[in-house]
């Protein structure tokens, strides 16, 4: 823990920010300019989504892959949406081995042409597909400025490929894999997300459809925080793709692809931190419990060694704070990391037979029997994830402004966030403007719900759809 | 699986091992050049050994964390070794987001001096020592001529680092470590390794010390499949990193680092795979059982379920080929795959209450009663795992030659390979011209009955040393 002061959220969203991801040991600053160290207990975080999340895929019948890094500059233009999106943003190559290179290579921004280029390989018959791959890899984007796990030139993500013989199955799985992030994010990391499907405009260079989850920050501000994307059969035709199918006619396949990143990360803090540091939910915390002895009596050793014990039974992680360090310098490191909980024992409380836990989501110290620790523990896990859910849900929902006027709309652009939820006729013309006007980006069109018969926020022409918008990271 | 013949091992052991690897759908080439894909077959027995190592690490106090894949020019240049033995095989970012960069960027070849440019960070008193950190990564080294596994552009490892307080410390970490590579590949890769230290000329660019585990491929060839290094204070003292010791005052760590990486895939098939096609010990196998049925009659369905059922319960994984290839097919396909058993069900041995099983390693087949059949699989897997190292370790003993003088060397030196075991009086002009006229290289000085009173190999002075000599990948 360092011992400057966290900046108070309220006086600087963004500096207070920075303050935790430091402050709790998630990240560290580099010579290499733009890029980050995930220090371990930021990394264990990610470990902890990593494991969940590939759990999930496996059960839902993918499998892992690993392709280069490399992108020739080649490969990458052979579609032409795509390139026009990520060469602007990409990492060259130019020299390996003390020569210059003849073609210079892409460090990869995402993979689409690398696994198109190898599916062109491999699917041969309608026996092949589905065809249902993901890669965990680090992604490289050139970014201006760098925010840690929300911008950043380096990125770790996941990326599913898929391929299958029908539109419909496309489609699905498109959806499908947008369903494990909402579960996901709203059972592990208690983020709730609005669900639904980007415009033309903010679509994934080179998809014909992309659907995203959208979650708002504590300011208000929102993070698309997970997207998944239907290509058709564009990059499939463009890579020359076909498969044999049950009639013996050759066929073009129809594609995905779904990824999620280090920017979840990101999402935890902003969605449930507060002044005193990191708040984590406790089904993604690292460490669950602190137990900080406030005496070394053999009586409070004894209940330590006695708690430690049934921890381990249980599996549940913990961290023994038995530094040299004074009680009131534990008490604010386990605020500042964020453990779920801390239990406090000390002679004074021993002598009642208690001890004291305190909850990390709202500081609420409890007296609890020695004989009630464990159950205790196991209620408070559950009733600080769902309160973190709660909590959130309200604090969204109270920024979430039905509008109907454009007047409304820039009156609302001068808060720092919340989202407007208003008619749009579907117009890129009304998007651009509320863009460049009010600064405010579509999010999405939410995908329950979203039938408009009213009126453009904008133009006054008929709605076609109900839409949010709101500032971004 | 593909349809070609996998070329015989005693004809042209290079060509076989890559038929291995194409054949067995382990990896495939893409337009990346001098990069391979790890196809999902391959990648899952990958993910097998990040799960065991990441354990093992895990459990002798490792964290993992996530640096930069990027280094500036100026970084990799502040130790002197190091920077001239990894620029040549560098790859170089010149040029991100359409600007010339200022500063050419090497992708990452290994990462000591962005683990030292943190360290100097964060190590500030001895209560910060020692560090045990880890990362998974993927690395590149500019390659001129690659093989699958073996020497390849990219390559995915891990690589530890640790700083320590005391010398003792770090030469401990340093075999401590070896010492888990070691049980890993005789335990679960089932690979015999001859554990010792690398002579001077050897040695990784900036170690003091290189300790290395060696293995012998099928053919005699060494395989260097694992290292741990031994850094003494040279990175420290290049980069300034002191620390506060007991006594206040300022001292300057002793550092490690070890890796191992996807090359141990290329050790496993070059160790037990044979002419049928890849061979998996059982503990690294990601599919450990296939389940054949010859026809699908109603009674031949239910043994099949019930097997898949228990083998479900007891979490052995298996494959139950029930496409409609004709059995020679799948049992081609089982032996290219290298699945340690297959069990054959048909109906004319379910009569006799049998199913018929087929060991991977012996190609042996086996008739078993139904009732016997966990059991079975049980004692097969063991025997199959002790079977692969015992026969790996007999020929590897068998070509290892007791050598002692520069003819029967230089006789040796004409087969593909072997290693030699023999007297050297510790100079490095008498390693260089073993190398140069022979073609053999200085594998390593065992750690265990090192001391020799003989006489050089090759100069005839006093020996200082044992030490094996052979041809390598």
């Amino acid at each position: 823990m360092n011992n400057e002061k966290i900046t108070k959220r309220d006086v600087d969203f963004a500096q207070w920010y920075t303050d935790i991801c430091r402050f709790a040991d998630l990240v560290d600053y580099s010579s290499m300019k733009g890029s980050m160290i995930i220090r371990p207990y930021g990394y264990a975080i990610w470990e902890n989504m990593v494991a969940i999340l590939d759990r999930e895929f496996k059960k839902s019948g993918h499998v892992n892959v690993q392709m280069p890094m490399f992108i020739p500059e080649s490969l990458l233009q052979v579609e032409k949406d795509h390139v026009e999106g990520f060469a602007p943003e990409a990492a060259w190559v130019t020299r390996g081995g003390s020569k210059e290179l003849d073609e210079p290579l892409c460090v990869r921004p995402t993979s689409e042409v690398l696994f198109c280029d190898h599916f062109k390989k491999i699917i041969k018959s309608y026996r092949d597909l589905p065809l249902l791959y993901n890669q965990w890899c680090t992604i490289v984007r050139w970014e201006r400025t760098t925010r840690p796990f929300l911008r950043s030139r380096e990125i770790l993500w996941q990326e599913g490929h898929t391929m299958h013989a029908t539109e419909d199955e496309a489609r699905e799985e498109t959806l499908r894999m947008l369903k494990i992030y909402e579960d996901f994010q709203k059972n592990y990391l208690a983020i709730p997300v609005i669900v639904g499907r980007k415009t033309d405009k903010e679509k994934f260079a080179g998809a014909l459809e992309t659907y995203t989850i959208e979650a708002m920050m504590y300011n208000g501000v929102a993070l698309q925080n997970g997207t998944s994307h239907y290509f058709g059969q564009g990059f499939a035709e463009a890579f020359g793709i076909k498969f044999l199918n049950q009639k013996n006619e050759l066929e073009t396949p129809y594609q995905t692809s779904w990824g999620v990143s280090t920017r979840m990360i990101g999402g935890l803090i902003m969605t449930h931190s507060d002044d005193a540091g990191l708040v984590l939910p406790p089904k993604i915390a690292p460490i669950k419990i602190a137990i900080i002895p406030i005496k070394n009596t053999d009586e409070v050793n004894s209940i330590v060694s006695e708690i430690t014990d049934k921890l381990d039974s249980e599996c549940i992680t913990y961290y023994l704070d038995d530094t040299d360090k004074s009680p009131g310098f534990k008490f604010a490191n386990a605020e500042v990391k964020g453990y779920p909980i801390r239990i406090e024992i000390g002679p004074r409380d021993l002598a009642n037979n208690e001890v004291v836990m305190v909850r990390r989501d709202t500081l609420e110290k409890i007296k609890v029997n020695i004989d009630d620790i464990m159950k205790t523990i196991d209620e408070l896990l559950k009733s600080i994830q769902d309160n973190l859910y709660k909590r959130a849900l309200v604090r969204r929902d109270s920024m979430i402004y039905n509008l109907n006027t454009y007047d409304e709309l820039s009156e609302m652009a001068k808060k720092e966030g919340g989202f407007a939820y208003v008619n749009w006729c579907g117009d890129v013309a009304c998007e651009d403007k509320i863009k460049e006007e009010l600064g405010l980006k579509s999010r999405c069109i939410p995908l329950s719900e979203h039938r408009s018969d009213g009126k453009c926020i904008c133009c006054g022409k008929d709605a076609v759809t109900k839409i949010y918008f709101g500032k971004q990271y």
